[in-house]
């Protein structure tokens, strides 16, 4: 997805609550602002968000001095939905169609996201996304699809969601390969927050390399690509993944829920919409 | 008042709003943005928020070639307000405590406002205005002090707002100098926007020569500040003109509506309060 004028003000707002987050130093915060502030002429609006949140969270990370910011807040996500996690199976253990209360589970996790929004209520969000329709809904095609498959390749977003993923993952019964950011960057999540959600019981899990707050396979590891262009089924979670892979001719599902007034217009929707859409084939 | 940390973002999304509205030309609003994010470096916090908003708005005059942008829109207010002038003047009339109703008429006017908002219904906050409580509230010392005073000085602020201050003027009784922007600013009242709002029927307009967003002194002419030195009895309407003049040592009464959270939160007051404060004596 391109990059809109209105993206702007919202990077210099994630500057501002990710440099509150790494440091109380307000001149350290307000040097986040000025060189953020001056590294908006140089973005191409060609560009996806995610390359511009790379450079703002690595602006973050240097002038603060914190490597991992969020690493507290992403650990008691992390706790939190792991207390929620015998529920959610039950829940998925007595319904009528395991496979789609799953993903409608793995969409509420989505809302555990601290680049686009600070306020969530997690209960309330899963509540709602068990009974709320979807706004886009290929769940025929990634039913059939998905039981075809020999293998999974799910690329996560946020720590804390690797919990509802993981709740996926074990419905879908298939080897998943489970895909975490290399670096740091807002709250998505890395290996060490895969293995606290328990993911490295269920899948495989591997770094896409990349230091973006989505797949942009430009900053991705060899290793990484290699076995995305070789994926015959690929779920891809959230915003920034979406904005990165969006226009990738392969085989993609993807799970979000628009928490952004900008994606929305870009794609015809509305916020709080839940999607579960996959690419032409 | 100080520039907050969170005044940044806020400047940027005024620089796309103002930007949106002077031009349809999307390389000039990303121009205006870029230039506006090099500003910010350069924003000492010690300096007021209309100061930052001054330059940002040249900025916009001057990428966009638009001398007035909300020219059209302040024309469109006053007449949807001069609409509403006989209903409101009846109001007051029929009020118990004229002079009250009058304030709490200007101060609901004072809702229109695009720089800190584009959404305002105004008929509803006139509604609202006329029975909420205020956050604070100094109109026994308004009441005797206007009384007393021999001339009043009446800082406007918003196109539109100024007919909701004309019937505040008419019921003062008192001569009335009212004090306009010197150049277009958002949808600041400039000599034009007055004088379709009827003011120069019920008082002399003024202007204070600034082209920022608040009547900050030092941004004024010479004959502004020496009226402005010798009166005896200022108001001053809104936002703008609380964050520029809040420390003069001078005899102001600021009636405003708090319509934005830093300001809410630097006065230890909430968004939407009514306030009716005077300066310490």
């Amino acid at each position: 997805m391109k990059t809109y004028l209105e993206c702007l003000p919202c990077f210099l707002n994630q500057a501002l609550r990710a440099g509150r987050i790494a440091t109380n130093d307000e001149k350290k915060i307000k040097r986040i602002m000025d060189e953020v502030g001056m590294m908006l002429k140089d973005i191409p609006l060609e560009s996806s968000p995610p390359a511009s949140g790379k450079e703002i969270y690595k602006k973050v990370r240097e002038i603060s001095g914190v490597f991992d910011p969020y690493k507290e807040i992403k650990e008691k996500s992390t706790e939190k939905c792991l207390a929620l996690y015998p529920s959610l199976k039950n829940l998925v253990e007595k319904s009528h169609d395991k496979l789609l209360t799953a993903i409608r589970i793995a969409i509420a996790g989505n809302i555990i996201d601290f680049g686009a929004n600070m306020d969530f209520d997690i209960e309330e969000e899963i509540d709602a996304a068990l009974t709320r329709d979807f706004a886009v809904c290929d769940y025929t095609e990634f039913r059939d699809f998905s039981g075809e498959a020999d293998k999974i390749l799910y690329i996560g977003d946020n720590a804390g969601e690797c919990v509802f993923d993981r709740i996926l993952i074990e419905t879908m019964k298939k080897p998943v390969t489970y895909v975490v950011r290399g670096v740091p960057v807002i709250n998505d999540a890395i290996y060490g927050d895969a293995v606290q959600a328990g993911i490295h019981e269920v899948a495989g899990i591997l770094s896409s390399g990349t230091d973006a707050p989505g797949t942009i396979l430009d900053t991705c590891s060899p290793e990484f690509k290699k076995v995305f262009e070789g994926a015959g089924f690929i779920i891809s979670k959230g915003q920034g993944n979406y904005e990165a892979l969006f226009n990738e001719k392969r085989p993609i599902f993807f799970l979000l829920k628009i928490k952004c007034p900008v994606i929305a217009h870009d794609m015809g929707l509305t916020e709080g919409d839940m999607v579960l859409k996959g690419t032409e084939r």
